[in-house]
């Protein structure tokens, strides 16, 4: 088994919100000899601009309450604004940067969520089996950098908002057929804390049981377990490395190691 | 020579800004037997949106003032906003739409505009002999239907507005190495007229010499004057074909004629 190895990399909104971060952030992963599809987020950008709109943002578990105004919002800021600069900032690095959403070529194919039991208004969860895994090879393979904004489509013809840590993993799942996938979460932590108020208790190697324990104990919570269960799904799938890591520490992961490394039970 | 059909067509504001105008033109499109490359504008919707976002839009012989403010606002609205919804609605009608904008796989390549004789701020011109033909070329063959936002970029990470006709112009000249193009230019209006109040009085063989004692008499002017000029330049660059036409008469111009035919000296 001699599979080419590909990273899918998610980067958070906090690492985008500041400029310098994420200057810094494009000039490290530029330098990784190895493919990689970049999938975004945006969130406090697509609050602050909703909120300029007159569109009041409703948050549910952490996840956002997508009605139509919100999900023009959600366009415009993660398929528009920092689709666009990502892009812009890759290229000047030296990576043919390609900037897409789930809809563009069909790459993440959706279903709107079903509002029961509790109405998420349009949003997508992705169908990880029609991902076409081929055509995402074909741009692979012309050197073509894909940047992922969360946005898919239901095939007829409605947007819809869909979250960036599942398509990321969803991505990684599709693509281990014929790649070997490194999943990386980066973001502003230094990896999963064992205490979250402390930035140097990063744990190095995560597996499901501790992961089990430490969420039992409050140690882990909101926002960190949906990404932990997507990272947890993804490794059981079949992708070989999983990682969450601090975005600026993702020149020294492969030299030095860095952040936290999910491990099979 | 027997090179294969390529038709380039840029939508304006005015068909986008209608909901059912775009949906039946996005339908009549999708019928078309031959690819398609589709560039749009967007200028109403990014002027509402602007003005929300407390952004002042300032216009100069009906092209906008960008500064930094009005550039994302055009980011958001052209590269996200509208070309999503347009890559949607061509999917649900059986294309395998792909919005990109000119930054995206560096297929627009662009420098800034010069400050002088006037500051247009971040407008791009673009740099027609390095459009990469053979990568649009594949992503035709790959049978990926191109939606283009007049975004481009200046290879140093700076993102540029830049003129959508412009843009459809430039392509269509760039990939008549390959393809028999044909530049159309579809609006709200029938065609060129030789009577601006008279949508009967579309002219349907337009020369060069008729233009120019049409513009003379002032019955063609400002807005019309960059669309003609590009139309004609492409004409004289190798573009087989260069039409302007109400953008719901398309599903009929191949089988009975619509609009304005721009003709050789």
């Amino acid at each position: 088994m001699n599979k080419p190895v590909l990273h899918i990399i998610k980067i958070g909104g906090n690492v985008i919100d500041q400029q310098d971060t994420l200057h810094a952030f494009v000039k490290q992963v530029s330098t990784l000899n190895e493919p990689f599809i970049l999938v975004h987020g945006g969130g406090r950008v697509a609050t602050g601009i909703s909120s300029k709109l007159g569109i009041t943002t409703h948050m549910v578990n952490g996840r956002r309450i997508t009605d139509a105004p919100s999900l023009d919002a959600v366009v415009m800021v993660y398929a528009g604004l920092i689709n666009k600069k990502i892009v812009a900032l890759l290229q000047a690095s030296g990576k043919n940067a390609m900037g897409l959403c789930g809809a563009d070529a069909n790459i993440i194919p959706a279903t709107k969520r079903h509002p029961y039991p509790f109405d998420y208004g349009f949003v997508g969860d992705v169908n990880v089996r029609d991902i076409p895994v081929s055509r995402l090879s074909q741009f692979i393979l012309q050197e073509i950098c894909m940047v992922i904004a969360p946005i898919t489509h239901d095939g007829n013809g409605q947007l819809l908002n869909t979250n960036a840590d599942t398509i990321a993993a969803s991505l990684a799942v599709a693509l281990s057929e014929t790649y070997r996938v490194n999943l990386l979460y980066c973001f502003e932590k230094n990896g999963v804390l064992s205490d979250a108020g402390n930035e140097q208790s990063v744990i190095s190697k995560l597996d499901k049981a501790y992961y089990i324990i430490l969420k039992e104990q409050e140690k882990i919570h909101s926002g960190m377990i949906p990404k932990l269960d997507n990272a947890f799904h993804a490794l059981e799938q079949g992708v070989s490395g999983v990682h969450i890591l601090h975005a600026l520490q993702i020149g020294q992961l492969f030299k030095h190691g860095a952040g936290t490394k999910l491990v099979g039970a």
